[in-house]
């Protein structure tokens, strides 16, 4: 032990390990507390000081140093949570398990789970005390017995509560949200700065990518900062009555964002988690308002309107209860969203709408106006049914792309110049005739292996869409990526199945 | 990058940190490699060299004195997994995800998956491309929707094919499993030196704790060495027709060792998983003859005996497919087997069942006799219904501790001294009356706590078992722990729930 420290604690010491989002703790297998507590390798141990308390994974160190007898080692972003500077006295003790996996064992049983059983275990997550694996069996196990509308509702309830709740003081706060699954699909970046044109504050909070190749956040930060402090979000908001940040910063619902950093590498999506997920993140966000969007198609998250309906109930049934203001609309999830899948490729489509470019993508123009038309008419003084029209004036005159650059400029313009991937490599058609189906799921994986979205000039752009004619070995898309590897990835994948259908045009007889 | 280092590969260097079944590599953030690949912290890594491939969690450094720029760092594990000397050249890429991961996503979706996922699956995770997270949602998947027998016996084979397979050149090679549970039910101590005096070769090898307070193996562990390598584990059973050995050394079945290192932590158990884990050892052990022991009672893990029956069948289904003669056995489990729960206390009843001592657990004694028999049997010389009987005589006549002290002999005594836990305390009697109930769940939950398996001489005493008056204020259990954070969980734990059901003695009219 060293002697400058009180009996039975340990000197705090900076590790520079970086180890994402999983706290490590480093002790000397020669430390007289490791050996009196019997502390394992990979076992969770609690750290305090004062008041201040987490959680870490332990690893043992043999190399005095590294980390020496008397000393507690923290990775980077362990010390960054524990907020001590190196040398502070510190304790450690066994973390007890987590008391709510109870509740998680008892849901890999079958059963349905009560509010408090929710809250318990948001809180144990919120605190840092559940493992990865620990969070991978709540995701698997409620995905599978699959949740009750209660449930949903008391994941939910659950989720708001473990973070910061926005209130903008103002009775009319619109938000909207697609379910996702459609590459391209950046309709928010040009449904915001309509509505915040036409006076509507839309504080729009939006995440990175789950599995997807971009989210808004990811698309948005090619054009403007978007991890924002509370502070300076709120700064934006009151100046343009509209902000596009990334949700993090925040703290808004925090435990969802954890679980999504589970969700993500595995690849798992289940239904009552979406919902509760979504609408947590919106009431945090101080929402009063929401249009959901759920793209419907062959290779969409939904397959059939049956299906969405199911989802709408869920949707309602929450939002009801939870007193906000909820439309669902169903739109046509058969094929990407615009031409670029990647965070450039997506901002230069944004940008072509906003800016009313001839070749400008028309669906992504026609989805966002009609979006856009449905918020607007959450606002009572505009007539039910007026307004697409009244969205489609304020893009036509330039007035949502001035907001647009207003916003960029109220977030902090993007100082880092993001370029498109430099290997590139076209894919072309095997036959010559009609594209008749493009898969939204195929696409985004060659998009996502291709790079997107952690190198933001990766991607794929779409040449082709439903219904244009193509001559044999003419270009469907190209790739874009920035690594070799990942180039390799995505042209394998698309070797192995392009992700579209054509067929021969019909012969005359 | 190190000028001595053929390009694109990185210097091997040993980071003196013990990350225990997890394999971590540490790399500069710095490193030109680092940056030309875009790799991410926690992603996953594959390490080469020549024809040698693993695979690592990548941890970022940040750090020179740690890992240069131009080396690459392995934890203690990763660096003995990969078999090559410090200053080595080796090369780094992205591991690709998994590709059975797939798999696991269908049966998260409920579907049936077929033998070749099976194999894959196993393949993948004996490889180490397995993260821990990726195995828990496999595990919590198969263990929710269930596998179907024919999952059950593809997945047998799976683990089976994973690893080594004994063969021992006769035509009698007995086992015996009991599927637990039960604390303290430690028969195959008992059995296994009956069986061997009688001259029928039986190589037990045993699991360590899953999610008991001990396993076989662990307790064996107080008189002998258990971690043999396969030759020694040979040489005992050539010599003394028997072992008492922990599995884990001879590679049989390993793919069950890393799935049960996640199952622990979890607490999870299902069917599917515990028919396969069980025959895969068992076969790969070289077994033609096993007896499967299942317990029933109010607090076992099989609770009626419908339930007992349909397990049953499985193991039948499975074993009769894949040649093993299979029999299975129901028990009493309405209360732990013999007084001690934990390694030594458990070692200090085996013993005294096995020296005849007047007050050794009858219980223990009887069951073990039981198994034996049926064990006997299996000999085609052993009349049908006498083994019971050979069995008792070789236990009474003295045999049977002469083999097994020649077994603790054969395997190396254990040199370590293991002692009860110097922290103690006495749960006591809240009632007079009788003992009508026993908690196996709260027992084993309260030994685990107090530090069982870990710390050997930590356990629960029993002073009480079912049937016993007790007067309010008697002791019905002694705790025994070696460290105080663990001694203060085990107490409070039996403060909230004893574990005893004790009725008063009906009053005379």
């Amino acid at each position: 032990m060293n002697d400058t420290a009180p009996q039975g604690t340990l000197q705090l010491r900076k590790v520079a390990i970086d180890t994402y989002q999983e706290n490590v703790a480093y002790l000397s297998r020669d430390c007289a507390v490791y050996r009196a507590e019997g502390f394992q390798a990979l076992s969770k141990i609690e750290i305090s000081a004062n008041s201040k308390r987490i959680f870490a994974v332990l690893n043992v160190v043999d190399d005095p140093q590294l980390v020496a007898p008397g000393q507690l080692g923290l990775s980077e972003q362990a010390i960054r949570q524990m907020g001590l500077a190196e040398g502070s006295p510190v304790r450690v003790a066994h973390a007890e398990p987590p008391a709510s996996m109870d509740a998680v064992r008892r849901k890999i049983a079958g059963e349905t789970l009560t509010r408090e059983d929710y809250g318990a275990i948001t809180r144990d997550i919120a605190e840092h005390r559940y493992s990865k694996m620990e969070m991978a069996a709540f995701l698997v196990a409620s995905g599978q017995t699959g949740l009750d509308r209660e449930e949903i509702l008391s994941l939910t309830v659950a989720m708001t509560d473990s973070g910061e709740r926005l209130d903008w003081h103002e009775p009319l706060v619109v938000d909207k949200h697609c379910i996702g699954g459609i590459p391209g699909n950046r309709t928010s970046m040009v449904v915001t700065p309509i509505v915040a044109a036409h006076g509507t504050l839309m504080p729009k909070t939006s995440s990175r990518a789950i599995t997807s190749p971009a989210g808004t956040a990811d698309t948005m930060e090619v054009l403007a900062k978007v991890d924002l402090s509370p502070d300076a979000m709120h700064h934006a908001v009151r100046r343009e009555r509209a902000c596009l940040v990334w949700g993090g910063t925040a703290k808004l619902a925090p435990v969802d964002d954890i679980l999504i950093s589970v969700e993500r590498p595995l690849g798992i999506d289940s239904l009552g988690q979406m919902v509760a997920s979504i609408l947590s993140k919106k009431i945090a966000a101080g929402a009063t308002h929401l249009l959901i969007d759920i793209p419907v198609g062959p290779s969409a998250k939904v397959r059939h309107t049956t299906e969405a309906l199911r989802l709408r109930k869920l949707f309602e049934y929450v939002g009801d209860r939870l007193d906000l203001h909820l439309e669902v609309i169903l739109t046509d999830g058969s094929q990407p969203i615009g031409r670029g899948i990647g965070p450039v490729l997506e901002a230069r489509d944004v940008m072509a709408v906003l800016r009313n470019e001839p070749d400008a993508p028309f669906d992504l123009r026609q989805k966002s106006l009609r979006l856009a038309g449905r918020i607007l008419e959450f606002d009572p003084d505009v007539r039910g049914g007026t307004g697409f029209h009244l969205a489609r004036d304020i893009l036509d005159s330039g007035r949502a792309l001035a907001k647009m650059e207003a916003i960029i400029e109220a977030q902090g313009k993007q100082t880092r110049q993001f370029a498109l991937g430099h290997l590139t490599t076209e894919i072309t058609a095997d036959r010559s005739g009609q594209v008749t189906a493009i898969d939204n799921f195929q696409l985004s994986k060659i998009a996502s292996r291709a790079g997107a979205p952690m190198d933001k000039g990766a991607g794929v752009d779409l040449l082709k869409k439903i219904g244009d004619t193509v001559e044999a070995g003419e270009p469907l898309y190209r790739i874009y990526a920035e690594f070799p590897s990942d180039f390799n990835f995505a042209q394998n994948l698309a070797a192995l199945n392009k992700g579209y259908r054509i067929e021969p045009h019909e012969q005359r007889p």
